[in-house]
């Protein structure tokens, strides 16, 4: 039987060997004890053999088509498989996981082997009215992966894992990536060739090309490289109705963009199968640069004034006075330079600077490309950071920070083994509007952390970076209420979403929408809401398509 | 009554007064009788007060009801405002209109004071079941604002030019920019701000904000500044079933994007009221540099290695044997130094170099920006010229470009009236893609124009360039058929159309489609076409929207 051995192990993030352990790291435990009180006992998340699963709810026949066209061993009903398929990794999903009661479980796991595969497994779906979940890697934050099956008697999970091609156009810097590609797959097979196509989000080992075109992701180089919707040049999808392949062309002008109409379909349209995307040269020199700055106003103008002034680093991460104490308090035991400099530098800072050691929030960029411009964007960063009051820190903490980049999910499982609710999430404001809504936001989360009744913490960052705003991400942590873990996260998430739609910003910038952000009138309102409905009427009049998510 | 006075005038492009004489150019008028023979005798077009208007079709309840929502002097209905109303500047458009016989004609132009007025206006329309077309600059060169009933029994053309605010948001660097707001006065109001948005099509002085979105337009910089959909980062959109406002931040992940379907619909979904569009500092610098190339091939090895080496110029014109021949001829009048250095540098570089004179390419490049980065690219250019044994001209060829930029469409009148045909058509390809598409289209074109039975020319340049690939704009040239001129043109145009399509180009990279470009199918498929149309169906359930364009 096909197995996906890329995707993350049962209820956890990534593979258990690779996991930090909470035990090793002092400093995160006692800021932790500091912020949230004593932690709980450890509790192991209910292992996947261990796990309830209702039986498939296919027939004997559908299960027999589903074989005829996709093959014997790729087609998987075992409890463990369809179990792994049926949760991804929000917090929502990691309570329901770790604690070995799924609500919803999808009925077969079917793999693939290409895109005419794709198109035969739709057919078959649509004969026997089953609903259909594209899989990518599984590590959606907001739902888009949970099987749910609409008005339809049973679910059918694709795994795209086997539709993994990476062909570079090296005439057009454009590589056709299959939509199973996973983050690491696709660098491997580009920088070979002395490529990269710069985009790696935080789940960037374990997500591939499909799942950042369908929630239309961003990497943590977005503000050099642009967020997926602008690295994909064309795509192609299999629909209910048959298969659309938008033009293999840099830019057109035939009516309203059928490519950014896929971008962002989140499955709900049909399987996007593969896509052309531009790649870059691999850079010629990288180099990171990292501030102090006197508190967050000047964080965001210094942000802004780079943007502004054709600066784009690829990485620019700008931590709020929260994030930044957590930052300098946490990292000991990693050898951090944000934390070796952290205790002495900082007092220093302070003394000499007059900054309020409350208020300060750490800059980290990271320039990279063709040498000279690289040197100039430094040059101009640090003579911005002059005019901001800024304080250097030297390269170190953005190679700490780079060092770390993919490690932070696992801390999750530690923090939840330890009765902790920790979750992030994200939107975006013009720099008009930034510093209202980050204020708005975490108001909303902090007071809601408290009617809630217990003791917490949030913090902020900003991310990604343009010339007209910025996005915000948050993470909020809280001791679990025992036994009311979903209603006292679901009323944080309630009050920070209201939050966003009244003060101006988006319900996603880089996570989608799947089922935890709905409706989507909030954000568009009810008749763009229709139109959208209207596609997907087009496209999937049965509405077989990840019922539920998105629409 | 409500006059228009910033629309080009009857039959012709622009002003008169700013029209060059071709009486003015000898050693364009000896180049035109070189390739095409003898040209024929003047030929004025039809006055506006001599053109047979058929009489409105509107009831009296219905004029009465227009002008109770929009105001008395706000509509309308006289022959003169009506034709000239009722005719965009295609060729096929000047033909008709220079021969005083419109097909089509409004019956009534309204002059929405706002946003308001425009949903008040569109409720009468919808009330009794009158079609409306959005008129901003009436520059379409597709077909856009013909006034087309279908299946309705009079027609109504919303004059948008009151909607002209411009408004700065000078911390977020976005403007809010009226629909109505012609090039000229948006860069104005930004410029008395240090600002400007880089986006001038060759239309600029007469189109407006409202048509460079619906229509996906590109402005000559939009090598830097991006086409307008890389531009516009929230736009609103009156519907039949009422106002969309997309969110005004500068990214998001909530499903496909509302922003890019609205983009591009030419007025086939609602009226574009207004939108918000990302503004720069204006220049520190700007410089111009130029090169003659051995060859076409040599040339798109230039451009795409600049791009795909991080240099990105605002302006890069690269043109074809044939466009490079017409300018080192034709400019001689003008004291261009094109034509200057022309005779004596040409024949030095090909005794010199070895290049062949028939096979010699014009680059011109506009580098804008800060005084650092403009030093730095210019730099790389040069170093990259050397590489492609490209022989540099300094700057003054782009001076003379620059100037003349947006007089080239005069001379399409001054042609027209010696029977002339002119035309020009526009597609996009990847790097891989272009050298065959080019030559494709190229040869269609002049196979074209020979089984036409007349002498003609045809040539092209580059002009929109991306890491990825390029545009290419093919200008060609006949002997007017007498009698024969709409199915002459038509013969060509469809051969070109057919090699675009057959050869992985696109439709349209920067002129919309129109009606000139129908079916919309042969560009995006049945299925995506028809995803379009339940777009269409949903926004505007009554399809009174620019009947027959685009869908």
């Amino acid at each position: 039987m096909m197995r996906n051995d890329r995707i993350c192990e049962w209820a956890r993030w990534g593979r258990s060997q690779h996991a930090p352990r909470l035990a090793d790291r002092p400093s995160l435990l006692g800021y932790l004890t500091e912020q949230l009180g004593e932690l709980g006992a450890t509790t192991p998340p209910v292992p996947v053999q261990s796990v309830a699963v209702s039986p498939s709810r296919l027939t004997d026949a559908e299960r027999r088509a589903l074989i005829d066209v996709a093959g014997q061993d790729r087609v998987d009903c075992t409890d463990a498989g369809r179990a792994i398929h049926s949760v991804g990794k929000s917090y929502r999903d990691m309570l329901v996981a770790r604690g070995g009661r799924l609500a919803h479980v999808t009925d077969a796991v079917v793999y693939p082997r290409g895109e005419r595969d794709v198109a035969a497994i739709l057919a078959v779906a649509a004969e026997h009215d089953l609903a259909v979940v594209p899989f990518g890697g599984g590590t959606s934050v907001v739902g888009g992966v949970e099987p749910r099956a609409g008005q339809h008697h049973a679910v059918v999970t694709f795994d795209l894992k086997d539709l993994d091609d990476v062909r570079v156009d090296a005439t057009s810097q454009l590589a056709d990536i299959g939509a199973g590609a996973f983050g690491p797959e696709i660098e491997q097979a580009l920088s070979g060739q002395g490529y990269t196509l710069g985009h790696m989000p935080q789940s960037f080992e374990f997500s591939t090309f499909g799942g950042w075109v369908a929630t239309r992701g961003a990497g943590q180089q977005s503000t050099a490289y642009g967020k997926i919707e602008d690295i994909v040049e064309s795509v192609r999808i299999a629909t209910p109705r048959g298969l659309i392949a938008t033009r293999r062309v840099p830019a057109t002008a035939t009516g309203p963009s059928v490519l950014q109409q896929i971008v962002g379909s989140e499955g709900t349209l049909g399987v996007i199968t593969s896509g052309s995307a531009r790649v870059r040269s691999l850079p010629e020199r990288r180099r990171f640069g990292a501030w102090f700055l006197p508190d967050w106003s000047s964080a965001i103008g210094f942000a802004r004034d780079l943007l502004q002034t054709d600066v784009r680093p690829a990485v620019m991460r700008l931590s709020d006075p929260a994030e930044t104490r957590w930052l300098l308090k946490t990292g000991s035991e990693r050898r951090s330079v944000v934390e070796r400099i952290g205790r002495a530098y900082v007092r220093r800072v302070v003394r000499r600077r007059g900054f309020d050691p409350e208020q300060i929030c750490l800059c980290i960029l990271g320039f990279e490309g063709r040498a000279d411009l690289v040197r100039l964007a430094h040059r101009q960063a640090r003579h911005t950071a002059n005019r901001y009051r800024a304080v250097g820190l030297g390269a170190s903490p953005g190679r700490s920070w780079e060092r770390d980049r993919f490690t932070l999910p696992y801390l999750r499982d530690e923090l939840m083994s330890r009765c902790v609710m920790v979750d992030t999430l994200e939107t975006a404001a013009t720099w008009a509007n930034v510093e209202r809504l980050y204020a708005a936001v975490r108001e909303a989360i902090d007071a809601a952390i408290r009617t809630g009744g217990t003791r917490g913490a949030v913090m902020a960052h900003v991310s990604h970076v343009y010339p007209t705003g910025a996005s915000l991400y948050y993470t909020f942590l809280a001791r679990q209420q025992s036994g009311n873990e979903l209603p006292q996260w679901q009323a944080i998430k309630t009050a920070a979403t209201r939050a966003i739609l009244e003060h101006g910003g988006t319900l996603s910038h880089h996570h989608g929408v799947g089922y935890e952000h709905l409706p989507l009138e909030a954000e568009h309102g009810p008749l763009a809401t229709d139109a959208l409905r209207s596609l997907k009427a087009t496209l999937d009049p049965a509405a077989l398509m990840n019922p539920e998510k998105l629409l």
